[in-house]
């Protein structure tokens, strides 16, 4: 079938060539016209404007839209609105707060356009392994759609079937979920990328905790009032050799998983991972998981914890830290240390 | 080689299944007499005592023991220094703390026996998937059993290489890794239980906010005084399929890994979880990991917070709770809800 | 000056009588007739309707709402919009959402009232103690009604002065503030409570903590593979009066606070605070508040938690357990545990 | 009575100063002479080393120990140990950690001596305010010395009564508790100090969300694929006066307390707190609070937060937030943000 693609970034362009590689026909738009020569040599149609891309797609259209979430997409939702016939179909792609879907479909609907929300995770590495795709939106566009999902999703080799299961696989087998109505998928894919934060943190506190294990051969024993001395520095005492422990967990063990994968390579890459500054960007899915949570009235400490130890990264909890300081000058008399005492 | 096993439950026949696999000679000991039984059925040597074991087995000896971590692996370390002789090897393959390796180190090495700590990973799957081993103790002894480890490992097969990698395959790409002296397996082995407490509790918060993500639907949107009301109760009504949402993420998504496959599995089997009361015991790593991560002074919010939760889950809250519930009655006169108000 | 008065409820009620105290006229109106009646023995005037109420009020008025936050709120509002006249000044004293003031200002703004926003702090207590209240809206309407907050309040000597602080003493020292423009006042009376949820779990962690300090003493200190033994029992042995040590630390201690106060005279009522279930409520402004930190990016870990708990305490992680459970089962073939085997 | 101190730093002098307003007598040491003279000059006797002290001290002799936790400590228990008689009573005032206590009271009791672990709350104000003391040890020597607990103590006329309690006031009315055997005092106030990082944790967390609460006007709504734009920058547009928030909050409202009270009073001084950086230091009781709460099994997600956020402060976490940058890097290609871009 035909896609048109308007967004030609990282993510994309990939999913371009990967729906090509299935044998469908992809018609793009970026603003960027390199973006789009680049592909064209690839052998995609390319378009100058939404206009011109509708123009080059045979109605019923499906057209996914990957920009970045907020603004951009809103005013790409829109000029579609306005542009494309009943009947045709939008899938939006990125990373979109899921509230956003309800509103950009209530738009949509109003010219009988319909609206899939598109939840796709998998990163660079997408374009060969597969796309984890979780889909919301109305049953007629996503089976109009389908042939364009399964083309990108990881397909039902990628992994062993689950105990159990058994039948023809179900599309959640081939790595495409269609998980319920307009805003369903993204709020699925949030939820993932909550879980996301949460992994990772759980496995950059455990390299951290390894990191430091060699401390009590290292820092002096002694403390002072004011700082806490090591009850037992002769317990931390290992020189730990972190891009073979990473790789070791690898195989076999609990923790396996593709998170894991990835830091052995970065370990590999940068073993005391200098190239970081320890900024942690976050992206939109991780706060709304959490407000999700709370709204719900459902604990999620892991998850929130994850997410305040990105903020503390980018030092947004100095003023809270200053406080804590000024409280023990006042009632122990207490002056801070100096960053060397540390 | 050979190989002696003291302690043939879940863990230890499975060891020795795996080690005979790969063809080496196993002398098995347990208070259990069936237990030793029913491996000598399956081609191990039985032994009806630790001496007996020891007599069965040519020097220098290596003894693997696998029984619960504490007073019990406390005293038949105890037994087997006093009855191994000087050269011979036992390996703690449980789940002992890291500390207490250093202890049993320096017993046996009054009698000139090796302990190598071996931290093992891989639970019930382990016979067919290998297992991932962390190993601390000296550089000899570790050779010496290496063949045993090779064996036990899931091999460089279960994996796809590391970018970056290349040579012959280290040791961590087989699937096991001498970490450093005595204690070190067990702490890399503690560091990755407390990473698996975070990484599943990240993926338990993240089912039950899909759990509940219908609350919209079916509570009244109302509160009272006491009683926050849903802000937003019209983004709250999506009837999500569990079990075909943690299907979708096992290809292709960045959570992608063995817990999210056994999660997925779990839910086929009990879609509602409803085989489940949901008190979550705790074995000691995390509580471990967490105490390093103090005495490091390293924060570890995400996997302290998992700790913490299967406290709870056990009802460990409870005075608290109540605490909270007596100050709310104090400074506002609120009564507590009854349970079905919730 | 004149008030009017709708919501005569434990804390309406008392608000109007901390008026009259200090010679101001109040105007009551609750659709509960008796507490109308109750009050207007005091030397309220009662009014049967928000229409009478408006009528026996003296242009231009000011009518401080006290009910529920959320629709009851709404819909006082929309009907005070609708009655009262330009110039006239409503005061939402409850806990109202700050993004509802917002809108609720606009509504108002359109007939020409004006809306103060009002976050009161005191509980049960405030009648005699004075409330803690922090104003949000137009300089005018605040200079109005600012006899009143001067009423409500507990006056400059409630505290000592603080050093550094002289000259007249400050609307703030008098225990009022006008925060600022609308919204600003239950912007800071939330953040208030945020604070509070973590200051009042604070204290009841640390009471459980002494609560279970005896369990060296009672437990056996044997574990099993799935249970974490206790490391060190004999240094679990004290059995403590928490009634007493919640009284020792209300003199002279860093902790000293009127929660603490508060704590101690539960603990008094009721040692072992038997007379609660622990099913912890809710009541929106943790929710907002964490919902706030996460908007702004900003960590907050003890608030948060401390939502996080009362959440648990209401058992909302039940779901996220039996998920937490069912991995082990599925990966170690662990059962869960019988209730007394916890 | 008659009472020794050993150690005359800030705490120790004071500890000797408010005994002495008492009509007490003080034999003072330290090995600062400075220190001994200046309390000399104050009207205690000066003693020029350990063997002088007792020397000039009547049989049973009362000596406090004044001095930092952990080494310090214990060579001074040590030296008293060799120094004094059977029958002398040791009381330990500092930080020591609990189970230190229990060491030291064996070494001692070998030698007829007894050991009181005293916790102290009061910081530098105690002098005038009165301490708040937690004792352990046994009864008589508790008795000995209660004149000396009753003379630090802030005394009854502190705090108004607590509802429910009748009779003659009891010691803790007046600020010091015989809370049980030997180490009890040292762990309730372990936990004292664990529940005040959580209260401090919780009112720096919040001054920080009213810190930010005008991000909403200053920062640019938009985001990028990388940064997660503002959902609501209108509700965050409140420029606070926070000196005057932190002076309102100390009348009347729920959180009113002493570290509130030193809140607003370091806000005077430095309203933007830039005379601090924001490196917490944390002096042992947070640690071992937090590790018996994890001991227990009881859940403190607050205080344990607490404790990592002063981690944090000191950068502790960078090696755990590089690892998520690179995670970040390898699945996303996401390179970090320049600071400036925060």
């Amino acid at each position: 079938m035909q896609l048109g693609m308007i967004g030609l970034g990282r993510m994309g362009a990939n999913l371009v060539r990967r729906v090509m590689r299935a044998g469908h026909d992809c018609v793009v738009y970026d603003r960027n016209v390199d973006a789009v020569h680049d592909l064209a040599a690839e052998g995609a149609l390319g378009a100058d404007s939404v206009g011109d891309l509708k123009a080059k797609l045979a109605a019923p259209r499906a057209v996914w839209v990957m920009v970045p979430a907020g603004s951009v997409t809103d005013s790409v939702i829109e000029e579609l609105a306005a542009t494309l016939d009943a009947g045709d179909i939008v899938i939006d792609g990125g990373n979109s707060y899921y509230r956003d879907d309800i509103h950009h479909a209530e738009q949509l609907r109003e010219r009988g356009i319909h609206l899939l929300d598109c939840g796709t995770s998998g990163g660079v590495w997408g374009l060969d392994r597969g796309y984890s795709l979780m889909v919301g939106g109305d049953d007629e566009a996503f089976a109009t759609v389908e042939p364009i999902f399964a083309a990108l999703a990881p397909g039902v080799q990628a992994a062993e079937r689950t105990p159990g299961r058994d039948g023809d696989p179900s599309p959640a087998e081939h790595g495409y979920l269609h998980c319920g109505p307009t805003g369903a998928g993204h709020f699925v894919k949030m939820v993932h990328n909550g879980i996301e934060y949460g992994m990772m943190a759980a496995i950059a506190e455990g390299l951290n905790i390894l990191h430091r294990a060699n401390i009590g051969a290292t820092r002096e024993a002694s403390g002072d009032a004011e700082t806490a001395p090591m009850t037992d520095p002769e317990f931390y005492r290992y020189d730990l050799d972190l891009p073979a422990i990473a790789e070791v967990w690898r195989r076999g063990s609990v923790i396996g998983s593709w998170l894991v994968d990835l830091t052995a390579a970065a370990l590999v890459e940068s073993p005391d991972l200098d190239a970081f500054a320890g900024r942690v960007s976050d992206s939109g899915e991780g706060r709304w998981t959490a407000i999700a949570a709370i709204e719900e009235g459902v604990p999620a400490p892991v998850i929130t914890a994850a997410l305040g130890s990105r903020f503390a990264s980018r030092q947004l909890d100095e003023f809270a830290d200053k406080a804590l300081s000024a409280m023990r000058k006042q009632f122990g008399g207490h002056d801070e240390k100096p960053a060397a005492g540390l």
